[in-house]
Parts: structure tokens; sequence; C-alpha cells
């Protein structure tokens, strides 16, 4: 058998090469078998880049930057880009965009968001995804998510700065948050803008708890709590900062 | 002006009549705050039902069983019924249910999911929701997640025993799991549940921790915990033992 | 010295005693540390009833009756009565009732509530004290905060199942919020009733978290939690369930 | 229609001038529309300016420094002052106070308390605000407290280091804590200073716990944690460190 | 071709037949995935008995009583034995007892240990597993591991309340503890025997938290942290009471 | 060699009688190790009854009831008496009791300290411990201090609801606080008596946190962390309702 | 009335000049309330150096030095020094000691220890103290203890690493541990040093905490529980890295 | 007697003289006591070195670099290698390497493992440790735990970037997994990875949590609980980050 015979690779040509004796019992096991692992990741050593997911889920692997040497994740992120496809770094910094640079010279760096990202085309969702933020000090994770959202082909409005310290100012936008397909919630401090919009959109909500706060914050542990314990329905959360996450829910929402 | 006068019940017909000679302005205003109230809620003594629910989020109010009377439980759900509405009471029993017979005498009990039901006609979701339970412990939270889904108008699907100890098992139904427009994973213990079908599938997966489990499990919160921080995306994630939440958001998803 | 001569009542009294050559330098000492102790206090073994409240604080020693004997609760009332004071015994039981009935036949036991009382007149506070509940399962804490209040000489105006899941509930009643002197915002889940009131209303609000909830509400801690961390300012709290301890300050603020 | 015609600033106004046929009923309810939001708040594109909050609490926006960048804070004041509205930002510094100098020239900055301010004739408090501090450590949270209140039209008496490891210190000062109309009670390690106070007096205490201790102290939760549980009644707690909540509320009561 | 033809019951197999022209390719490719899922579990409706497990893992799925009903647990329990392999059932009763009698008439039932069994001739460990435990009240979880490694082909050596408050008891009996092949070590309240043990043997410690103790043991929180930082080599730690997590891995280290 | 020759009861004996060519020495090898162990403990199986400790710590073993049968505490309770050592069982029950009666006839129950014990003569302490408590709540921990102390040869002097709500009921007692050797302080909710104690006397203070109290008390933390936080010094905490313990310090301070 | 005569320094005194008719009943009543305030405690504005501790409590206010200015600690440490009482800083540093000695020439600093300290004689405790830590990195609270004992005037045995990972270094030393009159147990990580060592002495244990660790660890948390969770008696616990704190009950014992 | 005579270094021996005359019981006591202690430790006054553990538990004591400085690292080295042993230091940097060199010129460091390590010729184990790392952000707990078990005596096999988001990475390597005596399963976030691979093999699997992750991961403690919760049977856990305490119970292992 031809290793890696680009003939043999799915289970079905297997089969039939069997049947038709180019292809012998034993060796076409063992093919099988390998078939699975060589089409669906590529191993760096101290990575093994998951090219199947983009396949398996719509979008493919997203880097995730903390932790990763900036080395690490320009080879990574040269890997993705060799196949054509997404790139999106979330949680990373200056110093990890240097080093992209010279592996992808046409990537993008956003500061606030934390991310790199170099946009492909990919199919679009359907409706928009409403970014909502507390406040002035979510902007952070609100734009992660909303570029998230973006370069996962989705449209997105942004709506800032509307806690319910002052409601008008959220009471004041119904009509945007009645368009949008998903709603994502973004708040610190006692996350009350969650249940808030839950209780007048139908929409589905993704909860983004912040660690914006002090003293019993922890973080962004009560936020978290609090959207957990929702009063309104339609409300789902995701980890704390986490608007990277919230833009991968929506986007599954809107391309479902 | 006659009070609560049905041709006036709408903002726009106010100022057509106050146009038309046939209101007072201050009337008006009076009438236009009434408005808002009046049409929206119920007001029973120990409850506000809040009727306007099912024009504001397409489903009326659910009812929260745990804390009320069954005769509250009973007079809520009389009103709810009595406007045409399903009625849907959670974390409820039997002495609730025998108390609500004597108002709604067609009203069905699921004991194992504590729900109490009435369905009437609702719009129909997209597609079917796929309710996973990692293991026998598990499944009244995941009825109470099936039997929500299916009042609210959806198709549901149930796939239950497949935790990860014994993967294969999972492993075997991708096809039902890529089927689904979105994955409700219901697990206690670690949760891991949701990590490998979030790995696995493109739609979005709405994961339920549930208080399965002893010692360090500390009542769901690992579980919790872990779904909060699964490393696969498009996962999102409602309170410990809220097969309701989970039901209402992924409703919310099938019928945007 | 005669000992405990009504005379020598005040440590003026003493030294006009000591100038006037009717009590010696080292009596006068004496008494003058008995003095302090002796009015203040009665000891039954098991308590020492704190009588000097009422001057220091504006109303009786509060009989907190968890892990109390029905027997010692009665004792403890008895004492209390008999100086004229206000009787307020607040997490009780039918079984302390009946023991205190025995003693004190006037008292009035309020099941809801938990709580024992018998009324004196005593000065009423300025203005009016809103007592908000989130939803109908908060009811026994409101309850707790509403006698209680009224025990200590407070108007009181219930608001019961406002929680913001159906804001417009809330926003149709702002003008009774508006015309309060304080409101206790009572509310258990997410707890998000005290920043929507806080961010209404001039008035200084204090929040009770409740215990009701499941899962990761933690018998009230998420409640608890979200409250000290409002966005919105003028709002301070009392522990989980303490409707009491509510009305206690609500209380001390009218009659500031 | 004339849009933002200023005669027409009111609901009142709109049924009137529908009434006198000088406006189209649509136009009308467009305009009522408008006016909600129009009026409150003011949109910089990163923030929501709510400037309607002085009306509705008797104070205008605070701006909560931490985590905004020293522009930002700048381009806030400046369109509060414009108002004529006070200024306060919390939790600010040196960096902050240069950037909104050169909007704001005549602000002041307290370092200690770590404020940003510019004073109007606001209203004044009836009745004096008491602030006790248990230590030296303790100050910049008292400080914080302090300035909050006089900016918002309050007396202020400050009585530091009272712990209650020498609580002589504290009995000293009874007719201080009499005196006042509220007591703000900051404390950090074991927090008992909140409950020793409310003992003494019969006016609200207001508890602050701070960061202050070591090991167990956990950055604040145990004097939170105490305060809540206070065995003295007519106290309520703010967040760990909220030195300017306390005054917030505090200076709603002296404002009742 | 034949469903479940038993002569096609591996991939090896399959591959061979269409070889042989006997079986189809598409008809063994639909035969291959259900080889996969039919040979490895049992789907009884509410449960997934996971046969292969007993080759995968050398030792039958073991079945976690709690939350299950008894009929559930005998039904399982009789799938189990009827494929010939050993039945353990942890955390259950009496009344599940019952029900699994009347379908494996010889399980047997451990009070102490909460256990039921039902043993077959499996390979034998090498080695004897030292089952220490510091107190009287730790048995039940002792126990419980003790059975379970005597149903998993085990020799278990059992030394009962050496705790450290009496060291001597403990050091009396070294000789026992260095001739084990694994010692796990079951202790509540501070949990300090597993350091102890850790520190004088050279063999693999297991470790296991007991709920033994009251007020800051937490139902086992402090014993578990105390062995997870254990200053002693070569302890590794299991789930709070988890006697049977501990005797599996030991059997797994006496299996290697 | 005789096994268990009574004039073998020592190392030193073990030497003489070698030198003395009475013992050969692998016997004596042998001989002295099982001398370590079998005059120190006694095995019932079950439990190894440490009599050792009488010796190493001046109190011989004590009880600790819960999770122990009836009749294994019978049985320990025994083979204590037996030996002649004073008899304390704590967290125990009637039931224990009536067991422990039917063995040691005369030992005696303490219903609210949940004691059993039986008195031998025992040395005396110096100096008196004085047990305060802060509230009637707190009685069964203090008065498991208590007795405990009584029994292991100390004066006691009961202090109790002396709680910081009402200072002065404490501040009559200080004479009586400067008299002792050791003060022990039981409080629960906020436990700031322990600090309040502490800062007025120079004795040792060992601090008993209690779990009265509700909500965010959490069984008793809030007092433990409070009290290990205490801004007095010379204060030292044990576990939460640990009056037994102490006790034992306490006692260990006055047989010092 | 002459202020501040030295001639009434007492309650006695006082009356005893009133009855000499040299003092009038309404001045001697002012100056009595003065007395107790004037020479307790000295103004310092941000601090009020509480003189009356050495009478108290047998030794001088100590100055926490964590949160204090540099010179808020020198002038602190000039007020106690000038009075002639020792100086005690606690958890301070190299900047603190430079501006100390531009006020006291003459203190010390231990830098390890984070202690500043000048020494005056003070009566000696009876018997030794024994500092015993587990490890070479729990020194610097070790050594905290170690001073702060040694200039409360008692004499101290160090005993370091004996960490029960290697047990028998702490059982070659018990000659040591049983001669001390009190035992101060220093450990991070699972802190069973103090289980240990409380198994083996008669003497009062006071346990200490220690940050030491990683991981599970939380900063010392799971070590101070294992403390409290001892199952050794004669064990009492401090705050975590508090040395001082063991220190001072220690010494309070041997000064008893 | 001659002190330390080497003759004289075991019990046996001792007798052995005392029979033979040529040592006096006495002595031989004497002797006996110190042989215990002497050959055991070695004092370098901030640390006693345990060279008994190389024979007591197989591999001699491995220093814990954190908190110590690097001269005293450099010390216990040199103290090591004196003894011929095996050196082994984690947790420690370049700082403590440069140290160690001027005393240890041979010894290496490996930068991203944390560890300095010269080996010297010791038992090798028994098969395979295979180490499996979730994420490339695990590696530097994975080589912790890697070259720790090198250092001991065994075979490393290195499977790295295979998390469960991804799992068909894991399921192509199951040969690797069923060919190891011992897996160590590292991961963050969720750490599902340790129940998949503990569902798929039936060696013992080591769990290390790592802090790799963000929000709620709680610097590893979610990954701790989740592996303690293992759904799957044969897992047992060590503390966050804890590389070289997996190793060394892996290594206890393979050297059973």
């Amino acid at each position: 058998m031809t290793p890696r015979d680009t003939d043999l690779d799915s289970l079905a040509a297997l089969f039939e090469a069997v049947r038709a004796g180019r292809l012998d019992p034993a060796d076409a096991e063992r093919r099988a078998r390998e078939l699975a692992a060589a089409a669906s990741f590529e191993d760096l050593g101290f990575a093994r880049v998951d090219h199947h997911r983009a396949v398996r889920q719509g979008f493919p692997e997203v880097v995730f930057g903390q932790g990763k040497t900036p080395d690490q994740i320009a080879r990574i992120a040269e890997a993705i880009v060799r196949r054509g496809h997404s790139l999106l770094v979330t949680r990373t910094d200056a110093a990890a965009f240097d080093a992209v640079l010279t592996r992808v010279p046409d990537a993008r760096f956003h500061q606030q968001a934390r991310i790199i990202e170099r946009r492909v085309d990919v199919p679009r969702g359907q409706g928009t995804i409403l970014i909502a933020a507390a406040g002035t000090s979510d902007l952070p994770v609100a734009e992660e998510a909303a570029i998230s959202a973006e370069v996962m082909g989705n449209d997105v409005d942004r709506m800032f700065d509307v806690g319910v310290a002052g409601i008008h100012r959220l009471l004041a936008e119904q009509q945007r948050l009645h368009a949008a397909r998903v709603v994502v919630a973004v708040a610190g401090m006692e996350g009350a803008l969650a249940s808030v919009i839950g209780g007048l959109v139908r929409t589905p909500v993704i909860a983004v708890p912040t660690s914006v706060g002090y003293g019993a914050s922890f973080g962004g542990i009560t936020a978290l709590l609090a959207m957990l314990n929702s009063c309104a329905t339609g409300v789902a959360v995701v980890n704390i900062d986490n608007g990277f996450g919230a833009a991968a829910i929506a986007s599954a929402i809107t391309h479902g």
C-alpha cells in the first residue's frame, strides 16, 4: 500500500479498494486508523493544531494566547493561515503581534480587545448580534466579543454604557434590543443588566460577567453568580471576561 | 373620560382621540400611564401575574413552584389558564398538583420532572433540541428540560447515560448530535460531558450542571465551574439543576 | 449607706450627697460602680435582659428566638413586658408562642413572619417605610420587616412581586417609590431589584437578600453579593433573610 | 414638527400641543419617545452620561474612575461640569487629575481619598455625619467617605483610631456619637467597631468593611461578614472599602 | 448482510469478508460502525450498561447507587451478572439490596460499607493493599475501600484507629506499613495521617479524606486540602469519602 | 524468653537482663519493640485506646462521641474506667449514655453540654477558668467548655449573656475578668466578644466561635474569621463549637 | 478646680476632695469623666496611642506597621518611647526603620522578622517558649514570633525544620518539647506539625499557620483549617503568618 | 564507650556488644537513642537535611526551592551531593542555579520546568510513565513531572496538546496510552482530560490540575475539583501545578 495515497482518503474508498483487490485487508485496517488521525491535526511538537475543527465546528481552531510564547503563537498562526483558515488569537499582546507579523504580514491587532486576527470569507450569520455593555470599564470584554463575532462572519450592533443605575438609557433602546437575533449582555459589579435585558426580549441572551468592580465583586464572581441566578428566562452564561466565548455561541446561533 | 375605554388601548389611539377632541389632554396623560400598567399584569395580592410576558417574550410567565403554597400556585395557574396561555409550573409537587386540579382540571403532572403543565398551541421551534444526560441520576433534571421544551413547542430528542467514563457510548451517537439545532448537555460530578460534546458539534451547547455527586462536587459547583471553563467553544451554562432554564434559552434559539 | 437608695440614682446625685455629708466617699465610689450596672440589666441566670436599651437605642431589647427554648423566651418576654416595654420576638414559632401566652396573655403571633409581639405606644417615625419584595417566595422575609417596622412605630407600605423579570410592574409604581422615606428592597436569586430601585429613587435603600433560589444562589449569598456590588448609589445591605434588621435601621432613619 | 422644540419638553406639553392643533398625533408620539431619552443622558460614544440623575436622585452621576482612561474621565468630567453639576470622581489618581485639569481647571484632587471633585452649591443635609475609623490604616477609606459626604452637602465629624482593642478611646467619645444624625463605621480586621457602636447609639449606622488586615482577613471579607452579622441593631453594610457608597446612603438619610 | 452475524465481530473480520466477496463494502462500513457500539454497551432505556469496560479497564462497570431507584439498580445488576461479570454497587442501602436479591439471589450486602456485591474470579493483584484509618468514625469509608479492593481481587490489610494524636500507635506498625504494595490512608479532621504515613514509606499512598469532623472541617474539605498539600511525597488524593475510588486506583497499581 | 515477662517492662531492664545473661540479644530487640507498643494502647478491634495519653499529656484519651455507635462508646468507656482514668465523652447523647451505664454505672450525663463523664481525682489547676458567653443561644458550647474544664480539675467561673450589643453588661464585670487565669470567650454571629475581652485583660483568651446565627454567619465561619483577626492581642482560637477544645488548652495553661 | 490637677488622679481622690470641700461636685463629675480619658491615650490626630495598655494588658501598644507611612510609624514610636515603654513594630520595613531612627536612635531592626524594636526591662515570663517551625521557608514567621516573645521578656528556644515528612527529626527532640512552658508550632502546607506536637506534649500549643505552599494551600488557608481541626488536644490557633500574635498569647501564659 | 563508634551502628549490634561485655547497658541505652537521630539528618542551622529519606523512601530529600534563598539552596544541595545522592530542586530559578553551580559544578538547570538536578544511578522503574498534557500552556507543569520522573529513574513518554476540545487527537494515541505503566494527566481549565483518559485505560492515572485558565478557573481550583470528581475510576489527584508530586507517586508505582 502506498502510504498517504490520496485516493484512499475515506472509509468508503478503503472498502471499495479492498473489494477491487487494490488493497490488502490488513493494510486497509491500518490505513483506516491512520486516516482518522492524519487529516485532522498537525503536530508542531509543542502543539497539535486541530485543522479538522473547521469542518467539525464551522470555524477553525482559535488560539488562546495566554501562557504561550510569541514564537509559539506565531508558528501556530502560520500553520492556520497556510491552510487558508481565518486566524483568531485571543488574550494576546503587542509582543505576540510582532512575532505573528513576521509570518503573517497582513494580520491585524486590536489592542483594547487583545485580539490578533486575519479574516477570510466565511459564511454570514443570520441576523444581528447585539453587544450590550453596562459600563465604560466593560469595553475591553465587549470589544473582544464584538471583534470575535465579526471575524466569525456576523453583523454586530454595539450598545455601550447602558447599566441599570440609569435604566432609562436601556429602556430607550428597546427597539434595537428586539431587532437582534442574539443579545450578548456584558456587565461587572452586580451584573443586573443580564436580568433586565432577559426580561425585555424574547431572543436568547448570552451573559458575560466581567471582573469590573472591587471588594466583594471578587473579580467577577458576583456578576457570574448573579447572571446564573437570573430571574429572567432565556439567559445562559459564559466564563468571567470571556467575550470570545460569548461570541462563539452567539455565532453558533446565527449560523444554525 | 370613560375609564378603561377599550377604544383607547394604545398610545397612538390616545393621541388620535385627543386630536379628535374626544379626550382631554390631562385625561389622556393619566390614561397613558394606566395603559402601560393595566394591560400587563394582574395583581392577586401576593403575586402580580405578568400577562404581558407572552407578548414580550413569546411565552407566558412560568411559575417557579418552590416556596409558594399549593393554594398560591393554584390561583396563579388559574389566572394564566383563564387568559388562554400555556401553563408551566416547575419545582413543584403532588400537593400543589392536587390544588391546581381543583381550578385547572386538565392539568398534567410529571413527577420525575416535578412539573405541572397544560399545553396550548404555540408556534413550533425550528429544528430539534437534543437533551444529553451523563448518567441515570441526572434524569430528573434532564426531564425537566425535555418537558419544558416540549411545552414551549419543540421537538425533543433524549440521549441518556452517555457520560465520558465510557466515551464510546457518546461517540456512537455523533449523527444524532450533529442533527440537532441545539444540544442541552446535562451532567453532574466533573461535568466533562459539556466539553466533549462542545468539541464534537457546531451547534450551540447549553450546559446544565447537576447536583449529582458527593464530597468535593459541592452540590453541583464542580460541574458548574467545569462547564464555565470548557476548553471547547460554543458552550454556555445555566444554573445548577436548572433544566427549565436550559429549555428556555434552547427554545429561544429554535424560535429565533 | 442604704443599699439601692433610690435617691442616689445618678452620678450627680452621688457627688451632691457626698458634699452634703450624707454619704461616705468610699461608699459613694462603690455605689457609683453599682449604679452603672444595676439599673441597666436584669440577670435571669441564662440571660441578662438589657433594659437600658430602650433609653440608649430608642427601642427595648428584641429577642432573637432561634436557639432559645420556649421557656427561656417566655421568661425574657415577661421581664420585658413587666417594664412596660414593647415586646418583639423574631425567628420564633408556635411552641414558643404557647409558652409566652402563659405569661403575656395579650401577645400576638404572626406565623408567616415568625414573630411574637405585643405593642405599646412608641414615638411615630417620620414618613413611610416601603417594603418592596421581588417575588411571592420572598414574603416571609418581607413580612418580618413589615411587622417589625410597625411595632417600632412606623407606617408601612407593602409592594410585593415586583421583580425585574417583568420590570414594568415596578416602573408602574414609581410614585409610591418616590413617596417613601426609606425603601426596603427584599429579593433572592440575583437580587437585581435593589439596584434597579436604587437607580430610580433618591431615598435610602436598605437591601435584604433572601435565601430564595437554588443551585448557585447558595442560600442567598448571590443576592447578598449582588446587593453589596450595586452599581446604583444609596444602597446598604443587611444579612440574608434579615427582615428585622432592615426594619431596625429603617426605623432608625424615620426616627432621626 | 420642529425637532427638539424646547416648548415641547414634557408629556403634558405634548398633549396640550396636540389639542391646540399645533402638533400632529403621530409626531407627538414619536416626540414623546424621544423626550424620555433625549433629556436624560448624553452619549459620548464610550459613555452615556446620566444627566437625569441629578433630578431623579438628588445628586448627579458620580464617576467611578477605576478602569477608565484619564482621557475618558476628563471628557465625562467636562460634560458634567458643563451642565453646572457637582463633579465627583472616585478611585482615581494623579494622572487622571492632570487630564481633568485641562478641561476643568478648578477641580481639586485628594490623594489619600483618591478623589477628584469640584463643588457647586447643593442642598445641605440635616445633621452631622460622623465618620468613625478603627485604625490609622483605615484612613484612606474613611477620607473617601468624608470628602464624598462633604461634596454632597453634609457636615462631617471625623473620629479616627477608635478601634475596640482600646475600647476606652471610643467610650470617651459617646457624646459625639450620640450627636450625629448618621454614623459611618469604618474598620478592617474583625470589624467589631460596627457592633460596638451599633450597641451604643440609636442613630443609623452604615458599616464600611476595609481590606486592612492580612491572612484570614481575606482582603476585607472577614470584616464584611462580621458587620453583616452584627448582634447590634440599626447597622447596614456597604461593599469593602466603599467609602463613597457609605457617604451616598448617609447623605440620602440627611437629605430625607 | 445478516445483521449481527457473529462471524463479523471485529474490524479485521469485516475486511476479510469484503475481500472474500462475502460482504458488500457499503454494508461493511455500516456494520463497522454498528460493531463499535453494539458489543460495548446495553441500552436499558434509563441506562447504558458499559459491558466493554471489563475489557478496557480490567473490571466491569461499577454501579454508583446514589440517586438511582432500587428497581434501576436491580435491573443494572442483573444485566451485569448475566454477562458473568463481578457485581459491585456502592453508596447503596438495604432497600436496593432487597430489590437486587429478586434478580441476583446470591448477592451480598455490607451495611457499614454500604456495598452490594457478588464476586466472580478475577485476576489477583500483586501485593497487599493496606487500609489505614485514623479513627473509629472513619470505618465506613475504610470498609468501602477494603471490600471494594477485595472484590477486585486484592489482599487487604486493615489497620484502624492509628490517628496522629497518639502517634506511637502508628509507629508501632511500621513493619506492616513497609510490607504493603500500596497504602490507602483514610482520615477526617485535619487529615495529617496521610502526611505522616507518606513520610514513613516508599510505597504509593492513596489518601482518602473523610467527612468526619465538625465546624471548620467543612464536611471533609479540610482533610482534602491538607492531603493535597502533604509535605511528604508519594501521596495522591481521591474525593471526600471516596473509599471505592481509592480501592480502584490501588487495584490498578497491584494489577499493573 | 518468657513473653510479656513483667520484669522486663522498660528499656533499662532489658539491657540489664541481657548483661546478666538472662536474655538473648535478639529476643531483647524484639521485646524492646513490643514494649513500646504494648504498654501504651489497647486494641479493641475498632479502636486503639490510647492509655499512654494520661502519662504523656496529663489527661487520658477523651472520647469523641460523634460517629461512634453507643456500643462502641460504652466499650471504650469501660476500658478507660478500668484503668482508673477520668472518663470524658463529648458530642454524645442519651442513647450512648444508656449504653455506658450498663458498663460504668456511676457515669453522669449533661444533656445541654452533650457530655458523659465520670470524675476521678486529678491534679488541680492553678487559678480560675472564666467562661464568658455572648448570648443565651451559646450556652450548649459554653457548658461543654465548663464541664470539660471541671472534669480536668479546674475551678470554673461562668459569665453568660454578655454580648457587645449591650456592652455595659460586660464592662460591669471587669473585676471577674481580671481575676481569671484564662478567659474562654464563646460567641457566634460576629464574634466581637473575643476582641473586646482581649482588649480589656492581660490573661490569655481562648476564643470559641459558635454556629449561632443565620445567613452570612455560615454556621460559625464569620465568628471564626473575626476571632482569628482580632485587633486585640493575646487571643487564640479553636474550632467552631469546640467547647471541649477550649477547655483542654485552658486546662493545659492552668496545669503548667 | 485646677484642670489636670495631679492630686486628683483617681476616682477615690475625687470623692475625698469633695468630702474635704476642696472640690465642687459638678467639677468633680466633669473631672471624673476627663480622668478616664486623659490618662489613657494620646491623640496624634491620625492615631490615638493607647498608653493605658501597659497597665491594662501588661505590655504597651504594639504598632502594626502595615498600611502606615514611615513618618506615622516614627511619630507613634517616639510617643511610646517617651513614656519609657518597650517599642515593638511589626510588619514593617527598612524605610520605616530609617524614619524611626531619626526619633529613636537606639531602635533595632530585624529584617527577616520585619520587626523594629527597642527593649526596656519588663517582667520575665516563667518558663521557656519553644518555637518549632516545619520548614526553612517558615523562618520569617517563626522569627517574628521569637523576637516578639523575647522583647516581651521571655526565654525562647528555636527548633527549626522539623516537619512531619521526616518525623524522626521531631521525635529526636521530645525532651526539649517537654521542657517548654508553651510550644508555638509554625507550619505551612498541610500544617500537620501542630497535631503531631499536640499529641506529644502536655503543654499548651499555639499553632501558627503560614502562607508557605502553593496551589490548594490557598495562602495558608489549608494549614489554618488543618490546625483548627487538630485531632490532638491542647491546640489553639492564631491568624495566618501571625507570629507576633502567637508570641503575645504565649507571653500571656508565661506571665500568668 | 567511644562516641559514634562505627561498629555500633544498629540496634542489633548494640545488644550484641552488651552481651559480649563490650558495652555497658546504660551506655547502650544512650547510644540507642543517639543512633536513631544521628545517622538520619544533618543540621545546617536553618535546615535539617533528611539523609535517612533515601533509605526510608527510596529517593533522597527533594528540595522545595520556593521561599528559600539561593545560598540556602546551594548549601542544602552540597550536603545532599556530598552523600552521593541524586539532587533535585523544584520551583527554583536561575539565581539559585548560579549559587548551586559554585558548590555543585555539574548540576543542570531546566528553565521551563524550573528544576535544578544532578543525576546519579538509581534503580530503574518498571514500565513507562506517560505524561499527557491538555494544552501548550500546561507544558511547564508537564515538564516538571517529566524531568522529575527521569531523575528518579524512569522512562518517560511525552504526549502534549491532547485536550478534549479536539478529542480525536487523543483517541489517535490510544496505543501509547495502553502501553504505559502509569499515566500522568496534566490539564487546566475544566480538567476533563483526566476523566476521558481514566475512561480509556486500565492503568493508574495521576491527575495534575494546572493553574492555566482565567476567571472561574480560579487558579486551578476548577480543574482540581473536576479531577477529584472524575466519573472514571482509577484516578487520583495531586496539588495544583504539582508536576513533581505526580512524578513522585508515579515513580513509587513503577518502583513497587
